[in-house]
């Protein structure tokens, strides 16, 4: 199977645990090298957060475990790249 | 024949099997070095998903049977590039 | 005569053959390192597709053989680079 | 635990101290490697800045206590990075 | 107490020294290695000049005394950079 | 006399001869590196056409001479950069 | 004194000498390493250039010296940049 260098996915979670303590508990999964957790919205109830995830082989199964254990919802997944190396969306006119 | 490089493909596929499994099938194709998958829009029925391809030598019918395989369909091919090298698209007052 | 570096021409054709083995035909002109052939538009009869093609020395006549041996047309060209190295277009308040 | 690189965060604070000490001040944190105060907006009575930080393990309490003493109010995290490098938020279409 | 490695100060001046006098005479501080002043705005009796600053230790006493000196004021202080190296305001939704 | 490094044209001419072969008729000027021909307008008596022509002592005179005897007039010229390197035009908030 | 590396003027000038000779003059400048003119309007009396030089040391009372025995006249002095390396404009919010 193709190993998943970058997932990219859109965030519900509720205001606790604040966004550091949620990236720090993705963060923590050993598939990961790097996480980035990017604030998008927030209201009263929920706060809307983008993750952009790269490793060598990211292991989805224990990152949604993760995001669900800190109480957070996976909304979409926005991007998956699978390779020997990270590959760019390339621009078309369709965009 | 000029090998390809590069392939950009507009796919519409079903809610399943979700993006991350359908991109994993289709870049467990042999010719593939690295997959970007890009959700472009979904509704009720389906997902449109823009696939950035590269590769040495690509092959587009193995690609093509395995994105049909994960009951997704190939809506147009908005990017090809063969070759040497990748060579991208140049800006002309025309874009 | 100075040597041809780039060339960005815009084809009309009809939908067979496809835009990718109608690239594929193209790039087999053997003055062309690489080729980037992008859809800009579609319609019941016709596909328009905007090809980049570089290479050390390019060979129009040729090019534009294999693109009407294709069954496509020449409907301009849009960029034309020549001499030593690929000089790009440089911004100007004009544009 | 998953170390922070990167953490943006949007303060609000009185006049003074001005920005220029309010950065050194939070700029003493020992897990500060650097860091990037810009102003965002200005009225009357508060002054909305938004702090960049970097580091290769950024301890929030201790940047969270110096902004408080020094009079501001963490508004919102807006970015964390956490992880081996800085991985960029990716952009995609529903930015 | 940490650098400051850059500063962008708003300044509004009178029409003399002009703009490139007063660049020299700020820009002879011994703390500064480089010096930007863009022209904003100019009207009948004031001109409003952006100064980005960079140094390994800027010294914001005598920038502002030259800057006075010169007969312009600070009218906003709209970055600080402070700390090992130049950390960039990183982009945001919220920008 | 300071030696000119890139010259920006914005050329009228006609149809014919067309863009490629004007461009290599143009790039055979002994003081040219390189031609980048960007077709800016065309209809139905005269093309326009934008050219960046680089190289480390242009010749204005003879290539000049060469557009008109391929029939095309230099409309203006919109960029001359002379001297050791080429400068880029720096940008302001006057653009 | 701190030294000029580079100056970004608008100058006004009437029609001849053209840019070409305009540029090629301005750019004698001993103390002139390189110098983009880049023409920015035209009406039937006047030509509005956007002269960006760059220099070790650049030597403004000659440079306007020759500016005006050309004929023109300085407008607008829209960047000086002083010190030991170019220092870019930071953008800030309030750009």
């Amino acid at each position: 199977m193709a190993q998943i260098r970058r997932l990219v996915v859109d965030v519900l979670k509720p205001h606790e645990p604040p966004v550091l303590a949620f990236t720090q508990q993705v963060g923590d999964a050993e598939s990961i090298a790097g996480i980035n957790a990017t604030l998008l919205e927030l209201d009263k109830e929920v706060q809307n957060v983008k993750l952009t995830i790269e490793g060598e082989a990211i292991d989805y199964d224990a990152i949604e475990a993760l995001i669900e254990d800190a109480g957070g919802t996976i909304h979409s997944v926005d991007q998956v790249v699978c390779g020997e190396y990270i590959v760019e969306n390339a621009p078309t006119p369709q965009d």
